[in-house]
């Protein structure tokens, strides 16, 4: 099938429109990404996961600074080109500097190797994480 | 193959009683997870293992308790059964509240979605991204 | 190590011709994927692997469509590039919509996303489920 | 960490209870599964993914048993234990015969492995998928 | 929906007998695995997947226990915990060592950490590769 | 983010050189892979995964070719590709024939098919891999 092409605002339906303004508004930016022109092809969608991320990815017991880095994290473990582009960018804007970009790396690595060492050996649970 | 067993201290060899010990006084605890007394059956790949973690989990530019928690968003995004315990466990011990772990899930969760969507759509990297 | 070069029809061996007019007849169309064209430096995985698809795409329980856009979302959900736009392509041509893309993408990113919660705060199965 | 423990509607908070008593008029049943119960413990996520599941799941270009089949599909390549079990109850539920059963996982079966062989022969997209 | 149970072979139908009897011939053992028992529930797929990996599993310019490595190393890349235990058993009865296996779960952890570095660094292909 | 760029060299502190040489040492080669001018970025990281690396991929119970093609296997599951290109060469040099090569693209190909079947069927493991 033909890829997609972006949406752009001044051809959006009013539905995607508003979505796109309060992306704009919410992140103060003049564009929105390439994810969300995409998404408009389907406007419940585009809604429904514009209002689960601005929810989800609000300060909160967790800062908007561990929340990138987390998202980016996830990205990286399962391959996604175009989110570790996008969500690399997002956790620079809310501040991680380029030795907390390192020590990210370093975790994630890790934490995949341990994994597969985890299920390699058939590890149990351990009775004291239980209770 | 017969799943491995656990190896205690009283049985250890010199070599990985070293690294059982280092474990202990690093992180103050009176035996060792079932991670490391399966990885003793190995006793270069425990003492490296051990070294490496040791190295990338100490606090530097990001705390420890983010870390456990990256560490956390990696192993339920693969599902590792083990590791979401053993790393559970440390993150809350590190300090994460319900409240922090609530958000990280959700993050997690939602991290998992978008990657799918990203992919789906074929959404080509912003230019933005790239400078 | 170099990337394969494709294998073209007027250069392949008589096996793998066979394959490709198989192909060509089964699916009526005037060439094969490169996928094919690959898979032609392995004669035997070619042949294993167009009569299993061959067997397991043809429509019995489940209609054609529906088997192409099971095979999309697992694509998808694996992030495999190539997949993705051969199988949104012959989706399409099985008689996909726009609107059964949209739903079938947001069906996708919620299952990688509760498969996820469920990791996380470790559900145990259901007593109901296991009778 | 001690895992959560399932949060049943006798002791909910409102808004809890209010989530619950949708999905069980929603989908008809004397009470939720422990997917719900688990996420209880958060009644933000409780809320949105149920609004959210509600309206993906919902029929429209898609009848609910290709959803659930979907879900399935996904599930099954994640390797995910709880929902394997959950959606395959559900899918049973809106329809899935054991022949579509076994087609399905035949279909999964075989895209998980010619996604790999795509990835390890480094196969190039078509150029007639891209247009 | 209820998990399925093993078919045995005095229950078996005459096309599901005949599978099971090549594989205790090929393999020269009394009974066949619960893999084969559970997927006696689609004939099909039965024969197709057993016919496949009898092909593909035969000595040829890789020997049996190779194979066999390489499955258990596919098996806990993916968390699959049966045919980590069922490939383990069988890279075993092939000939591996204690010692072959603490290497092969020590590479695989390697290339899933280093796996995730490159995706997070974003690095480019080296020409060198290329040709 | 703006992409890293690759450390050069004639660029790079004295604690990246010292890597940098003894991978040159170790491999034969004149220059090292992009993987590591862009690791060089991290100097601790870079040190750390090189000697994991090095003591890992070193010949012991397996030989240098067996664990390549180990390595090549998880990098095409995980859909890597930058591994899939670096450790396809890494392999090729270690002496891995094009047969080799279709014989453990068909191996992964098949692993990762049934590692789905098992999990779609919930398969128990046999008591007989217990012991």
């Amino acid at each position: 099938m033909a890829p997609h092409r972006p949406i752009e605002y001044r051809e959006a339906a009013p539905e995607v429109r508003a979505v796109f303004d309060d992306i704009k508004r919410t992140r103060q930016v003049e564009d929105v990404n390439n994810f969300w022109k995409y998404l408009a092809h389907d406007p419940a969608t585009l809604k429904r996961t514009w209002e689960s991320i601005k929810e989800v990815m609000a300060p909160g017991a967790l800062d908007v600074l561990t929340k990138e880095m987390v998202y980016l994290a996830v990205s990286v473990t399962n391959g996604c080109g175009y989110c570790i582009a996008s969500h690399g960018a997002a956790a620079r804007k809310a501040g991680m500097s380029e030795a907390m970009f390192a020590e990210l790396m370093a975790v994630v690595g890790m934490a995949n190797e341990t994994n597969r060492l985890a299920n390699g050996y058939r590890v149990p649970i351990d009775p004291a994480f239980e209770k």
